[in-house]
């Protein structure tokens, strides 16, 4: 069986042709740009030969699009000038349409054109993900606002998360109206709630998203890092296919998901840095525990660590197609 | 049954008398100085009532005991000088004896006195934290660099890990030694490991620290964060009492664990900065998940974080004891 194999951030500061093109240009203003989205996301695509190209973003781009005041900065992340923690303020959170992003949509279409027959994936950060940046206003390592105000007022919360879902549907439809051929729902940091906070608090948003593209008809990639309690329930949530992080393996994930799974893993990133019979070994151990997958996509446990080596990413992809041509 | 209390981080900046006695002082200034570690771990004993003390210190501090020139950076954590990823490096760190931590001894004997019938558990980072510290530098998201010698250079990664657990042991048996009762070895940072790289690179190290106090017969806790998928094996490596994070129930530990563990936690962090019935209904929800245990110690499930309002946790510990008198 043929493997699929992409990495998640397989664009971006790892590639020495992305920082070239990157500079003097600040994140927010290079994913405004249809032509330097266009270039980047397929940066990888020519260089490792990757099975699909995924869309270069960032998870907080639709709310900046609808006026929230917000910054990408080095070496930071996301950060938000004015923390949102009241109802007043998340009234003021307005629905994303395709109008406020219509370099998003030329983006999708340039990038469709240049990709001919390999597929993009269109790109939206999960409700509680996004929900965390704009509560605790930038990262936070142990999201205790955010988590206060999901447990303390669960009205304002659920309008939150209710108007976050509203704009990363929309935000993933537009991606696919202009041919987009598969999303992920990333929501990188929901491994910090237990099973029965995700089910309560985050399911249902997340589920309002991945049913929303049902009629769409594109696969829909659902990922979170630190999940490995969660996956079931992120699956239900209505994933086609769901990210593992590295911390189990494929048929651990398989077990406890069902056995009528597709799946997308689960190298640790920090193999990359590891000697090449180490990377070789694990890449193989990667493919052996997929083996009685209905379906595998080949990807790292999380994204490519910035200081990553490419020529190791493009030995792992054509040890990928190798191994299972 | 009655439930003993503490809190990992108790003492410390979320105290205002703690933040006063640190004014002017470095972190690891005021661990070599036995009368501000005195006051610093009789500080929540005093405000809280709590049912032990722990011993104030830094994981680090046995290293740079030995000559490891690093310091603690406020706002940053451990930062070392030269990261440590040779095996030339390696064959530099020297074990610990008693002579080199006279500061230890003392502060302990001082605590033993004021403290009373009051345990006072002693403190030391594993071998795998400690070993990601020297690894990478400093604190690390990712531990890229300590992956990568652990699986491309399992020679010096054992020599590393057996040199750090010297050191644990040694300070450890120092505290026990002076007074203390009880220790916690903590590996706050192994949950980013798989259970077969735990097993294979980390169990025998931690292993034989908790099995080298066998014969001081003082209860030795085990503690990291994310440790879901390894706490059976956290167990197995000869820890009496097991600490879980926030991410499962003690229920749910104590079924992978097996039946006859006495368990430590695992409120979350974050529960503190919820509405005052939010944190009752969650106390609660610990203690009644605790109810089929061997034993419990009640904890939260990771450490104190710094802006948590002291008062909320005075309240967990008064509920705690009414609930459970």
């Amino acid at each position: 069986m043929y493997t699929p194999v992409w990495f998640m951030r397989q664009a971006g500061r790892s590639l020495p042709e992305y920082r070239k093109v990157r500079e003097g240009i600040t994140m927010l203003d290079s994913c405004m740009r249809p032509d330097l989205v266009t270039e980047i996301t397929m940066q990888p695509v020519r260089r490792y030969g990757v099975d699909a190209a995924i869309f270069f973003s960032d998870i907080v781009l639709p709310l900046k699009a609808i006026g929230v005041d917000l910054d990408i900065v080095p070496g930071v992340g996301p950060v938000v000038a004015e923390p949102i923690r009241t109802s007043e303020q998340i009234a003021q959170l307005r629905p994303l349409d395709g109008a406020d992003v219509p370099y998003i949509s030329e983006a999708v279409r340039l990038l469709v054109t240049e990709l001919g027959a390999t597929p993009l994936i269109g790109f939206a950060g999960a409700p509680f993900t996004l929900a965390s940046y704009l509560v605790e206003g930038g990262p936070s390592r142990n999201l205790e606002r955010t988590k206060a105000l999901m447990w303390s007022d669960p009205h304002a919360w659920h309008d939150l998360m209710s108007r976050l879902a509203q704009i990363s549907l929309a935000h993933l439809r537009v991606q696919v109206a202009a041919g987009a051929s598969a999303i992920q729902l990333f929501d990188s940091w929901v491994g910090s709630l237990s099973e029965p906070d995700y089910r309560a608090h985050v399911l249902p948003h997340s589920r309002y998203i991945l049913e929303g593209l049902a009629d769409l008809d594109v696969p829909r990639i659902h990922f979170g890092v630190n999940t490995g309690e969660l996956l079931p329930a992120m699956h239900e949530a209505g994933a086609d296919v769901v990210g593992v992080d590295f911390r189990i393996t494929l048929a651990q994930a398989a077990e406890r998901i069902g056995a009528a799974t597709t799946l997308q893993g689960n190298l640790d990133p920090a193999v990359v840095f590891s000697s090449p019979a180490v990377v070789r070994a694990r890449v193989s151990s990667v493919l052996e525990s997929a083996r009685g997958l209905l379906g595998h996509i080949f990807n790292l446990g999380h994204g490519v660590l910035p200081t990553s080596d490419p020529g190791v990413l493009a030995s792992i992809v054509q040890q990928v197609h190798r191994e299972t041509c």
